[in-house]
């Protein structure tokens, strides 16, 4: 008898530690539903405002929005933002390959070099992705560490227009007399080896909008003859002005706006 | 003694039952979460892809990939659509309450008609969302109707930019000959009322691409006199060319692609 009861107590002690268990499952899991309730309302909004500014529709703006932070944060460091620039690296792959090339070495392709071929996440991880407003001083030291590392995507689309005979010319808004130096290094670190010219902001382009020193600079590739087929910028002003070249191709920046 | 065993026998009862039910909870649960492993990754690819499209970096287009359907019904019948058309349309009436109209009655925006001003969400709904390809005598027979809804969040702003006295020209690809009463009627029964000119396309611009035709209508209206301060619609060809306005705005649309 004695044996008996103690079977019993045993049992009834087991279900009931395994209905603790499982409620606590349950629960917990109910908590993570509300938590991703709101997740999914502020998603709404940043995956909205994230449209707005990559379609340029809602330029000129400073700073990321705050309530766009776990939006944009998520975005970035959660492997969309990667996966993006894969596909639309793939996409411009596409329209690279049926180019007809006419083998004198005047085809060409220009590149934007600042979260184009190399990254600054880094920097704006510090300035909680765009939330907090640029700082010149910190972002200049960032710079000059030289440690910009490689955007895996647009790696493979320099190597692969280069392999395929597309001269590429890099094209950023960097001081030349201040940055030059350290970005030559920076690339060549990084990868990217083989382009045609790398082209800084020299004096006489200082102070000018991105849109007309970049549009200048385009304008004197194609005076030398070369045929600009594609342009890839992750700024709007990067691809707008003159001489853009027969195609542009946006790579999304949602953490800053250059006009 | 027996009393004390049945007690014990529903205790256990009880526990079981508890017990079944909760571990029933979390295998569905875990099943959620396996589906929902699934969804995340096939919307990765959409959201990629739904970029590149409104990016402009993926054209020409015909189909939505079949990957994408599930991504695609969701954003449109969802809710992300009409969010993001909402966020777009607080950008453009930002943009427009700071323009000083010169009050001569010459200060214009023009504004799409088709998945701008007014939906066909319906009939891409019957073409699984733009998957299956687009079928000219179905897409008639749907126009036909004159029943495609406003927009909401476009309306809004048809009707905010009229209050503060821009001249409204609706500028469509729809063929003036077959279609130009339907229209009319279709959007005089959605509310779009008080605009300045209704313009289809007219015999002289038959078989041009978008662009074309209307850039030329564009040069038209700047030729009147009027100053176009913006330019709205869901096709990159409604805001390429010639005579773009000062600025456009792209609204989202992942079911076709006109050239």
């Amino acid at each position: 008898m004695r044996l008996k009861i103690k079977i019993v107590q045993r049992i009834v002690a087991g279900l009931t530690y395994l209905l603790a268990l499982l409620t606590k499952l349950v629960l917990m899991n109910q908590k993570v539903k509300v938590q991703k309730k709101t997740d999914d309302e502020s998603d709404r909004y940043g995956l909205s405002w994230r449209l707005a500014v990559e379609t340029n529709n809602a330029y000129p703006w400073r700073t990321v929005p705050e309530k766009c932070y776990n939006h944009v944060q998520n975005y970035i460091s959660g492997g969309q933002y990667h996966n993006d620039l894969e596909v639309i690296v793939e996409h411009i792959l596409s329209y690279a390959s049926k180019i007809p090339l006419a083998g004198d070495g005047m085809d060409a392709w220009i590149l934007d070099v600042d979260d184009t071929c190399i990254s600054n996440i880094s920097y704006y991880k510090g300035r909680r992705f765009g939330c907090d407003p640029f700082d010149s001083a910190i972002f200049k030291a960032w710079i000059m560490k030289g440690m910009c590392p490689a955007n895996p995507a647009v790696q493979r689309l320099f190597n692969e227009l280069i392999e395929r005979g597309f001269k590429v010319f890099l094209l950023t808004g960097r001081d030349e007399a201040t940055l030059g130096e350290i970005t030559i290094g920076n690339l060549r670190n990084e990868g990217f080896i083989g382009y045609q010219r790398l082209i800084l902001r020299s004096a006489q382009y200082k102070g000018q909008s991105a849109v007309r020193y970049k549009s200048a600079i385009r304008k004197e590739i194609e005076g030398e003859g070369y045929r600009i087929w594609g342009n890839v910028g992750d700024q709007w002003s990067d691809l707008q002005g003159e001489c853009l070249g027969k195609r542009t191709f946006k790579l999304p920046n949602p953490m800053y706006f250059i006009s």
